[in-house]
């Protein structure tokens, strides 16, 4: 077998990467009905529509790399998944539930910036630039989505809770 | 059974983190001895006097609540772990374990920074003041240990991988 090269591990970091998009969508859905909050309910949704074409945009690199995106089951995603979906059984008071929802969002989201960022910078070394642009598009979108879930927290989400527990 | 509070999901919240960073802990000394580059080796020791603070941190965070800190295993930090384990056990030229061993230790340090962020976002919102003190001291040592890696991966790390393939 011959020596791998960091293409083939950029490679198997997008095929992770992808795994774990997929993987997160499938929660999304659920974390859209789970919510009692319409404003983190809008966010979640709009972020789902982004994640399609995050799933596009890995889509169109591995044409680029003429290579399959199967192969890499994400396991750290199973694993922050499977914690959303722990406390969407919880059967908590929907304050908090929103406030759970979005601290496990912001986890998943913070997996997706740390592999984008990877990403980003290894396809930059490796030459490959219009796989580097795409990847760099959705890093930037996974930032915003994150500090938009920092927001909701801090003006609404977190109150409400505090405020209903006192 | 009462209903549960914000309060205690905070305390649950912090306890999944102190398995975090109990779990990661232990990975971060075989990654020490895993490296190849010596600035990288630097840079996982520093975080991990670091991490000694953040557990002894956390550790005063429930010595003034008055909880233990046991009681929730992290499965995400587990899957992160398992992926760390997996590269370390890949047998692959140094150069690259050094690329994956970065990759990894984004994961785990995004991993952190989204805990930290949201417990010290409740812990305002409780009126736990001097405990959101002690989570914002950590938050932003994770924040710092991140940006290092990305500067060395971007400077060092990732350019000896791109010119051995070459």
């Amino acid at each position: 077998m011959p020596q791998k090269t960091l293409k083939d591990l950029f490679i198997e970091e997008m095929r992770d990467t992808y795994s774990s998009e997929t993987q997160t969508a499938a929660n999304l859905i659920k974390m859209i009905q789970a919510t009692t909050s319409p404003q983190l309910k809008q966010l979640f949704q709009a972020h789902q529509v982004e994640s399609r074409q995050h799933v596009e945009r890995l889509t169109q690199g591995f044409q680029k790399l003429g290579v399959s995106p199967e192969g890499n089951f994400c396991e750290a995603t199973q694993g922050l998944v499977k914690e959303a979906e722990e406390v969407m059984g919880e059967s908590l008071p929907g304050e908090l539930l929103d406030v759970a929802l979005v601290m496990a969002a912001q986890k998943v989201e913070h997996y997706e910036i740390a592999s984008y960022g990877s990403l980003h910078a290894v396809a930059l070394s490796c030459g490959l630039s219009e796989v580097a642009k795409l990847l760099e598009q959705t890093l930037q979108e996974e930032k915003a989505t994150d500090e938009k879930l920092t927001a909701i927290a801090e003006s609404e989400i977190n109150k409400t809770a505090a405020s209903k527990a006192a």
